[in-house]
């Protein structure tokens, strides 16, 4: 079993109102100077060898389900 | 500034309701052999340097604020 990762994360220019929410919380509970956003990590499990065209097929699936690409960017890349 | 991620996934052994959700729709749509855990990532600016303190910090934000343990497995690393 081969490990692909997707990381999708809010674009630097929409507001994150749940990375907000955290940040203001560890600023009263004391923790200074540590800005938080909130993102998606999806783990894809995958069978068989991890080739050129089973990335490219991941990468469609991030593009098209995964990622809302108006609002959202993502990364795709093997692990382990 | 300087980025720690933390990485937020449900433990093997707990049900992953998203993650199923997504693995049985690409099925449909024709991905086999692809099976999705959905977890959260947290990117984590920080003002100033990473210490050995701010990377510990961070790691009790994680354990108590950020996963709940109990169903969930976290890893702190710095990036970029």
């Amino acid at each position: 079993m081969a490990l692909v990762v997707v990381d999708v994360m809010p674009k630097p220019e929409i507001l994150d109102p749940q990375g907000k929410a955290i940040t203001g919380s560890l600023t009263r509970l004391g923790h200074q100077g540590l800005s938080v956003r909130q993102g998606k990590r999806f783990e894809i499990e995958v069978t068989g060898d991890i080739t050129k065209e089973r990335l490219d097929e991941i990468g469609r699936i991030a593009d098209t389900l995964l990622a809302n690409t108006v609002i959202e960017t993502y990364a795709v890349r093997t692990e382990g």
